[in-house]
């Protein structure tokens, strides 16, 4: 039923129908969290041969235990390079976190700027960033700590309108812009061919803008075909651009969310003015836990066998919610929702408005949601319309229960903000 | 047999025997080293049992295979409260790496201050950073790459000359000094009370200035009596100047050079300040590696123990070295050197423009020392006096005829300047 067509007293009912549905699924007093992209215990435990390797010699009979190798061991850079396409000698590889390494190399571009920058980026005064939206919240808190402004870009389903970003990139004042180019956070698109060359290819006012290309789910595909990306790095190469590419992923999502393996790559110039600062920085991240994933994982075909067990996990997990938003809402006309290839995501769509009502609603029957708004800049959805689900970590069977619990939050929302009524919430 | 008193045909004839002492050592095409304060592998091999730990649930039952507790884990946090002795609350883990912990530390008060700044130190022009000498390169290469001016204040058998320091901290350019407070790099200096009292209370220019407290050696005597060091953290508290003071550790010489734990500690009102770029900058450190070391080392009892077996090791190189040097350079009247009571390092001052000599001859005689001049800023001893002896990572039975190159190559550089007349040097 098509809950725009509801007016006067089909409204009332429905209304009354939707806070006796939600009412009664709230007194089941179930708690469960669909609200971030964290893995289940279940894959976790996929990882535990790593936990019982006692090994500390590298292939090269380098003692992992000791100082030393701050670009990370050679063979981890190259099953690196296997999983991002991004040339060995272009990855070092950091600590348990590409976050942190994201975080770094911003802090590293404000205080030293990066290649070609006429000045360190703390010196551009009006700085932006742009961001497509709805994307990832620790993105743009990033750039939010760093004082840039964040001009949105629509994302499509070739990612982010390239049109628009073209157009704000002719700004010197736009440093550079954040990409999930893979089963992106939240939306689930991975990038048009299209998209990638015009990223590699564009006219940018600044000499140093930057893609900052997490590909944070290179490997985390949730069917059996992966969904083809076309290779930035090795684009903007070709193209004379390499310099303004910053490629990041982990294996955070591949073995522990808590104790994986991080990486960057750029291009040689890049690394020629920053291993200076990297090496000033540290001696030698954890070589140990390189080596065990090393063991683990071996080769492109390891970290495949692995992601298939993970997706033996994950993909019914999305299917159930799927399969319930289907059934709860398809038809009500007020709600759309991407059907991810990959990724740790489902991005729904609401009516204007009717975004942080749902998200309360939910909390309210014990169904935890990541916060309204958290898929834009600053916090705030302009139409307060878009939530992001993550079905990981909630139990299987508990999945259609979720599903449902978020459908009549959504239809509720929607119903009293049609007829100007508001059902009392308990605290 | 002072050297100093030779002349004439006596001082040809004692460069004469010297060359030929040194040129039977370089014959034995020997190999050694003494560059770098590495853990022999047999203090590694004192931290397996750690490896063989496949633990994951912390004590409150956080799985600690997947993302959270950017602080670290509360038991970590109180296990380097029993080592440093800044309360729990305020102390905050990071990875393997506390070099790293300092880099991010300044990179954060460069863009953001720190807590009293007028400004960011970014934009101090002529920013300066205390360097007490000889120290460590690594802390030196830091405030290098940061552009800071380095003043340096002598150390002196207390710690830092406090009246060079309290005269110079008044200028407002000046950020900080560098403290190596327990068993300091080189010099094996633990500050006196009175020194720390100095540094918590002293008047400074900037209202920013900061102590920044590398407690490298925190547990690391070379005697069976720890040498004591007042708390500078509580002492700064009282008297009402917490915030100027950044405490760092690691584990990285108690289990795994390249696997150990790292934290920060610093006041409320930093950690206020700082958290929400720290959670800005990583979702998690590796707190497998953190239940690992709780496990292995459980309480300040458990990290003497560990400590007590590295002592069995590192003790007999330095005495061995010690003793070689005694025998060799005793009564030359050339050479002063520190008998340190712990840390990793012996201070050996070679009369003015003899350091780089003596290094260039131990290397051709298949010895490598630290680089001259490695232990002031920007790598320049202004004496050309200065050079830092590593013993751990050389094998005991070994290190006497380190110990005899060495000396060989100190008194031929003496010798040879004296006589205006230099060996030639194989390549």
């Amino acid at each position: 039923m098509n809950l725009y067509t509801l007016s006067g007293n089909a409204l009332a009912q429905a209304l009354r129908n939707e806070q006796e549905t939600y009412t009664a699924l709230a007194a089941t007093g179930i708690r469960l969290d669909l609200s971030r992209g964290r893995p289940a215990p279940e894959q976790l435990d996929a990882g535990m041969p790593m936990l019982a390797d006692r090994a500390y010699l590298a292939p090269d009979g380098t003692d992992c235990r000791n100082y030393g190798q701050p670009l990370g061991i050679p063979e981890m850079r190259a099953l690196f390079e296997e999983i991002v396409g991004v040339p060995k000698e272009n990855i070092v590889v950091g600590g348990n976190s590409s976050l942190q390494m994201i975080f770094d190399a911003f802090l590293r571009a404000m205080v030293f700027g990066t290649v070609h920058s006429p000045r360190p980026w703390y010196e551009e005064t009006g700085r932006k960033f742009l961001c497509p939206v709805p994307g990832y919240d620790r993105h743009f808190r990033i750039t939010e700590r760093l004082g840039f402004a964040m001009p949105t870009v629509p994302m499509t389903e070739a990612g982010p309108d390239m049109d628009a970003v073209e157009r704000l990139a002719l700004d010197p004042a736009v440093k550079g812009i954040w990409c999930v180019p893979r089963y992106a956070n939240p939306t689930g698109v991975t990038y048009s061919e299209e998209t990638v060359r015009r990223l590699a290819t564009m006219k940018t006012g600044a000499p140093d803008f930057t893609v900052v290309w997490d590909d944070a789910y290179a490997v985390h595909g949730l069917t059996a075909t992966p969904a083809p990306l076309a290779n930035l790095f090795l684009l903007a190469r070709e193209a004379g651009t390499a310099d303004r590419v910053w490629v990041f992923t982990s294996t955070s999502k591949i073995t522990f969310a808590g104790g994986g393996v991080a990486m960057m790559g750029a291009s040689d110039a890049y690394w020629a003015k920053n291993l200076p600062y990297i090496t000033a920085q540290i001696i030698g991240t954890d070589k140990l836990g390189q080596l065990r994933h090393l063991h683990f994982l071996r080769d492109r075909a390891g970290v495949e066998a692995q992601m298939q067990r993970h997706r033996a996990i994950l993909a019914p997990k999305f299917d159930s919610l799927l399969r319930t938003l289907e059934r709860e809402l398809g038809g009500t006309g007020i709600a759309r929702w991407t059907t991810p290839k990959g990724g740790y995501f489902i991005s729904l769509d609401l009516p204007s408005g009717c975004a942080r009502r749902t998200h309360a609603l939910a909390r309210g029957a014990g169904l935890t949601l990541t916060e309204a708004g958290a898929t834009y800049p600053y916090g705030v959805d302009p139409q307060d319309s878009n939530l992001r689900l993550a079905p990981s970590c909630c139990p299987t069977e508990e999945v259609p229960l979720a599903g449902r619990i978020l459908a009549s939050s959504a239809r509720l929302a929607f119903l009293e903000s049609r007829a100007g009524t508001r059902h009392a919430l308990k605290n």
